[in-house]
């Protein structure tokens, strides 16, 4: 048996602000420093969604990365692209928009979606500098 | 006489919402579609400044890079990193920030900063695929 | 009057052949090299489509970005991408599909479908050490 | 002991079309859509050979990373580049060459090549977006 | 339990030259190659550090990505940026600048200067094609 | 007749110490700061050379970028790459070896080397962020 992993990138351009409802302004200005900043700020984000499997032989494929995308698109760029991560996508609601909590929302959702193979790794890059790795 | 141009990449990461105020929603959704999203989106930006000049034969330089650098980090990219481009800066107030008004608005706030030099170019990137330049 | 230039990145894959069948087999071999395989190579082709123009005062853009690439997708992307350049695309027929002559051809195809604006210049890039650039 | 890992990144354009002559045009269509294009198109593959080994605490070094790179270049490089993957490659005749089968086909050959250093995984991107990674 | 992975990425310029002072010119020559250049050659290296940990539920963070950074500028970058790794550091003195030598050192340096999280891979880049990876 | 422009983009790694000796050491330090580093730094320079000419109607090419390659690596890159720029390159003994200072030594190196195009442009990048340009 071969298991051979295929990574899809997708981009999103999204907005947010990092804060904890439950703490005062003090608080979320030392802790979250201008990322707090009331009325948001943005990036590009990067997501590259890696998945892994046994090669069938007869396509040569482990999946299709049109098909890969497609579902990537769906369940997580069509809900955040263009969006503000703290009040407009629903699966995000009440989640202070951390990259952690971000990869760990984005997994969540993309886990039950694929068939046949097995989601293995999310990597999520806030800029070229900053980035965040999740594997369930 | 020798004159070489020099150019300094700087990034910054901000929100922003297309939007012109003397129109109802129904025209702006049409022209401005999904970057006309309330609650806005956002991008890294990417600024590269190009500045030309004479060599100067005692430091063999146009300008010092990072003069050139301290002095767009002071009147541009301080004020809008991390920042709301709609609401948060005092130069962008009452301006609809597309791309194109940011970078006449940027250009309008260095090209009277730098000594010795003189402006040339801007280009700005709002993703990888998206760019715009001014040369004033 | 503000002229400000914007530009839209997009990419296909496609295979083609440097050949010129005027000549010998041995006069290409010596000519264009490997890149006169019979069965062909291919690249991922970037090109950069870079239009100038006045900034609409009511929109802020000099022109929407996705409608750049709408058109640049209709009249260059859809036919090249997943295409043999020598054998598959109409407005090539008969072309020896180098760097430059795909550069001219994508030119005379985009130089007539963009309204209130002025085409400036394309970049093509058949890998990241290799590009041409044409102004018409 | 110290074990360190290595990576070696080299490119290659090369063409493909994705074909099971096992099954009918109708069935190849649905299954493989713009791939199959009977002309090919192709890509800038990009290969990310990574081996590990210990230290030589003589030379500071794993393995010469000039000594890798001839050897990838030597049993793949030399024999894809600037070639049809399927027709112009012996150890790839049969062989559908999707990235998935490319990048097992590229280990076989590699891992009987290697002294001293353990090859450890292989990364194939065929675009930005898309890429394959096998560990043997 | 969430688990993430967060990384940094960070550069320096910095110059170097492969050398053994344990054997003579000629095997130096021999073994090291035109990194053997007396005067020395130099390099861009682009540094990133990946940890882990859990993510905190009052800040939604491993750790905060300044904070890292902070601490690999300080006892990293600040000692080696435009500097010569074979005269200028402290911490390097006596070491041959191979890049395995160097991000083990760099590891070592590191390791004991996290709180909270451990440190769980390094990748140290010295061109776009030639890299190595550390995992302690 | 049909001009088109052509660019090789090529690198080379090498050290170098920004320090002018007609001046004291207090001086250069005021200057170059940490680039006045006594035992020098390095970059990973990149260098795009720009050519434009006529299409040759029997080739399809303006220079075979292959050529333009041999001559750029014969006169520049063969002279400068893994070398300390200070000390090791004939052509640059005597010149403070600033970017600026570089391009145009860099210049009169090649423009008496390219038969049937002219130079156009060379752009010399030291990092990611910082570049300088010359047009002769």
């Amino acid at each position: 048996m071969t298991e051979v992993g295929v990574t899809a990138r997708l981009q999103f351009s999204a907005s947010h602000r990092l804060h904890n409802d439950d703490f005062d302004d003090e608080w979320n200005k030392k802790v979250f420093g201008k990322c707090d900043n009331p009325a948001g700020h943005g990036h590009n984000y990067t997501i590259e969604v890696s998945v892994k499997g046994q090669v069938d032989p007869v396509t040569g494929m482990v999946i299709d990365l049109k098909d890969l995308k497609d579902v990537v698109r769906r369940v997580i760029i069509d809900e955040v692209d263009h969006r503000n991560l703290n009040v407009d996508v629903d699966f995000l609601l009440g989640i202070n928009p951390t990259a952690e909590n971000l990869i760990v929302a984005f997994w969540n959702r993309l886990s039950g979606e694929l068939d046949g193979v097995r989601l293995d790794e999310i990597r999520l890059r806030e800029t070229e500098n900053n980035s965040v790795v999740y594997r369930g």
